[in-house]
């Protein structure tokens, strides 16, 4: 076997990184990429994940290369797997493959799946792990922060006039926002795991919370449907249509709503509102991303856009990093993040 | 004399209007520039406006050109004024000067000042008006509007959190925003007449309302300091400092406050507040440019930007167009105009 080779390392492991990007998005799992080099040099397999259910990258570069996986190094862009969940542990299969290194860049943060180095090692097999892990991180940045975490990351959207009103006086509300901005909450709704509203508003204003394109079709994955409150939701709201599925989940706890979805394999959840659940969540520091779309209007009255922080003085404010200000359309989209967190 | 060349004349005219920009902002009088070409081409003089108090363009181009004004061409960047205030008519001026053709730009839109064209015309002197009349209302275009409108151009200063909140629920409210939006509005406010104020925030925050530089020098020119309503401000209030002059209005009427600015020769009205008074001018369609500072922050409670504006629902709401949006430090600025209306 050559000597280990710094420089090609990095190209091959960026080789890996590149495939993961191919891995679908929004998906429970870590988009993932292998390639599988001979000792002579040569690319003898490639994958990347398909998504949930399909089998793991490694596996896939495994099944390419055969009988040529033996004496390999397998690049891969994350920490081979440890656990069988809906398939075998990648670490195990590559023992079995007869791989002789292992070279993988981001360490994986999911507790209940990491510890494949290690179960490498202990096969006898070189591993090396933890370089460009930046670079592969970002390819799963919402699904790294989720498992760190250990519960959904949560982004929260909110739409808004210039001054701060989601309604009018009389509670008329639609639409504050622009058809483009609304085309810009679809396309954004599209990468989550699941969309969640407390009762109130799925009450006062009966809403899909489907992914559509601009023709009102819906699109053929739909996030989960996710409602908080005690208060039931009748027979006929369209929340109950066939169109996606809903669940309903009562009690008032944001923290344990987070941990419940965890557990079904959510990971990244947009809390859609309204000022009520939203306020809940931002006083529990369960708000990882805020997207506000700002219509440019003056109401000078009607329901503002959050509720009550418990927030009495100006240096308690609950401080934000603006990440990114853009126009959509007529309206103003920034996407902030609590100061000083982690992005 | 030649006869007149059209592409020549555009080529001078730019150059009078380039020569307006030398005039110094902000000033009650516009920016004017304006070349004297004698009839074989030569130029024989050019001058701009320095400011209130001093010869006009015109005047100035004269004086250099001295006798070779005679048969000369002269280009100016507005129409030459046509009445006597702290200097004589230019279009007088013009004429005794034996100026054989006149060529300008912007036609005066000021209905005291106008009608110097039909002046020179009456005199025998070939005019020609209109020429390049967009680019150099640019030069002067906060003057313009405020002319056309027949009273000072209003812009509302406001400063708020994500949520449109301008205080905390104590009351609490410096500061919303940063260092480097306090510095912008410092800029912006230098480059207004006057700073408007209600009785409300007169009270409440005892401000000085001064341009001053990031060390907290005062700058060498202060804008007009401005409270509308009838409380009594204390003698001791900083208003009252002999830093900058200020005016105290009675009563609630806007427009009457904006009448007697304009008559005063206050052209562009600095809006700093409070909620209550914006609401008044914004109710009465007296604003015409809003200048928002959002900071990345969330209160929940407190006092919001706007006061009642008098809408009761959604198809009411005041739309506003977005001209710039732009980062200040850590906080937004947006810069807006009332739907439709002429920028
Ligand atoms: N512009 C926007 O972006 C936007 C987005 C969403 C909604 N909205 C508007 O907001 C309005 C509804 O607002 P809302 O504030 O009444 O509704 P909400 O926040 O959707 O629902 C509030 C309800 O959620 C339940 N809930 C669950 N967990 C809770 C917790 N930890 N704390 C408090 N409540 C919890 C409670 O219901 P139970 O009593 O049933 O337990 C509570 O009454 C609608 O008019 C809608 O149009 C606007
Ligand atoms: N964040 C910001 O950008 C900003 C800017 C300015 C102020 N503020 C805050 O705003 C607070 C003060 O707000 P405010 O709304 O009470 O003060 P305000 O709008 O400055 O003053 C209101 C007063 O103006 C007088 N007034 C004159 N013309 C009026 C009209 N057409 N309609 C109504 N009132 C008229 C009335 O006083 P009389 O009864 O005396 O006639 C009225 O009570 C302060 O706490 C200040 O810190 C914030």
């Amino acid at each position: 076997m050559n000597r280990p080779d710094a420089e090609r390392d990095l190209t091959l492991l960026r080789r890996a990184i590149a495939l993961a990007l191919n891995s679908p998005l929004p998906d429970p799992n870590p988009r993932v990429g292998a390639v599988l080099v001979s000792p002579d040099g040569i690319v003898v397999g490639e994958g990347w994940h398909h998504g949930a259910g399909t089998p793991h990258a490694e596996i896939e570069a495994l099944r390419v290369a055969g009988d040529a996986a033996r004496g390999a190094t397998a690049y891969v862009s994350l920490e081979p797997c440890n656990h069988t969940g809906r398939t075998g542990p990648c670490a195990v299969a590559l023992a079995e493959a007869g791989v002789a290194r292992v070279v993988f860049a981001q360490p994986d943060p999911n507790p209940t799946a990491a510890g494949g180095g290690d179960t490498l090692r202990e096969a006898g097999i070189e591993v090396a792990g933890g370089l460009l892990a930046t670079e592969a991180e970002a390819v799963n940045r919402i699904w790294t922060r989720a498992l760190r975490l250990g519960r959904p990351y949560v982004t929260w959207k909110v739409a808004a006039t210039l001054d701060g009103r989601t309604s009018a006086a009389d509670g008329s509300s639609q639409w504050i926002t622009s058809p483009d901005a609304r085309a810009d909450v679809h396309r954004l709704r599209a990468l989550c795991d699941a969309i969640v509203v407390g009762t109130g508003t799925a009450l006062a204003d009966d809403p899909r919370l489907t992914v559509r394109d601009s023709q009102g079709t819906p699109a053929p994955r739909q996030p989960l449907r996710v409602v908080l409150g005690d208060r039931p939701v009748p027979a006929h709201a369209q929340l109950r249509s066939s169109e996606a599925q809903t669940l309903f989940l009562t009690g008032h706890d944001p923290a344990a709503a987070l941990a419940e979805l965890h557990r079904a394999g959510i990971r990244h959840v947009w809390l859609e509102g309204g000022a009520t659940l939203a306020a809940a969540f931002l006083r529990d520091g369960l708000v990882d991303e805020v997207v506000a779309y700002l219509a440019p209007a003056l109401l000078g009255a009607g329901r503002p856009m959050i509720g009550d922080l418990g927030i009495g003085t100006l240096a308690d404010a609950l401080h934000l990093d603006l990440v990114d200000v853009t126009r959509v359309g007529p309206d103003v989209r920034m996407i902030l993040a609590p100061a000083g967190r982690e992005a």
